[in-house]
């Protein structure tokens, strides 16, 4: 029998991500997302959740784009603080010594340092509640050669991604591979 | 100078969840979910996405609930399996030997074996495309005590949550804890 807990926002695994904007005045900036999933196959699409009093739900809304960057974890602290500190008054690029670099497919900026990034044009904006949710399709994405499998997909060991646990609120690796989509849970005809 | 790889639905992590339905009849069924997320704190919401032709599309549509079902890595071929027959044809429940629990809050079953379930009464639906967004209030979170932490959290060490990769289409344990959130980004001041 299972217990009851209340209605709660828990989700396992939960990603750590950052999200990354110009302002007004065309300054990067960036803050870290977990409330956050693929969407659509297509258009491929990527929504993302902010509240309303974060800087970038105002950038999202003056350009019209973002990217989703996606940390190895040896970027924990950075993308931990990036969750902390609001862009209204600090420049957090120059906090961490991370480097914004200019997307040639949207208007939005990606961390250099980081493993891949989803450069996103805006194209749904759902207000429900505490959050906005934010839909964008995915332009192009954007990846360092280091990551890359010998077929060319992204290799979630080298790039070692980052689970946020909400409940708790700790942050995870990921660990073993436990075996092959569309595959292992073949029955016998 | 990062490579361009075009536009592709790639997020690590991505979750690997179930999502459990009643159809017209009253028949349980249960379909693998991986464009999900969180999508807003108050009221709290789960958004997942999935393509029209799936029989949970139609069951939703009919029942105005879903659970969210979170499996612990020892039932990743059952989470496989339940991603690749239609519950149109097959009773999958029957197959898995896993159980149907009807949900006290919504009208949708959870699965009993799994270590916990949200909860949903649809609220939002958003076409995107190839995808639907169901979006869903989570009414209440029903979990084993056997992976609640001391405090009441719950444990992703005792949950042991799937990851699954898009790209390359694996599914992934939880590795090693990298450190508390809102602590270890702290700057000196």
């Amino acid at each position: 029998m299972k217990k009851s807990l209340g209605a709660r926002t828990v989700l396992y695994p939960t990603p750590a991500l950052v999200i990354c904007t110009y302002d007004g005045e065309g300054r990067p900036n960036a803050m870290t997302a977990a409330w956050a999933g693929i969407c659509c196959s297509s258009p491929p699409c990527v929504a993302v959740s902010l509240r309303k009093a974060t800087y970038t739900h105002g950038c999202i809304g003056a350009r019209q784009a973002f990217t989703v960057n996606v940390p190895s974890e040896k970027y924990v602290r950075e993308v931990d603080y990036f969750g902390m500190t609001s862009g209204r008054k600090t420049d957090k690029f120059a906090a961490t010594g991370l480097s914004p670099e200019r997307s040639d497919a949207v208007d939005a900026p990606y961390i250099r340092e980081f493993p891949f990034a989803l450069e996103c044009r805006l194209v749904h904006v759902l207000e429900l509640g505490l959050h906005t949710q934010f839909v964008g399709e995915i332009v192009d994405l954007k990846a360092d050669e280091e990551v890359l499998a010998a077929d060319g997909s992204l290799d979630v060991e080298k790039v070692r991604p980052i689970l946020y646990a909400p409940d708790g609120g700790s942050y995870f690796g990921v660990g073993k591979n436990l075996g092959k989509a569309f595959s292992i849970g073949r029955r016998g005809s």
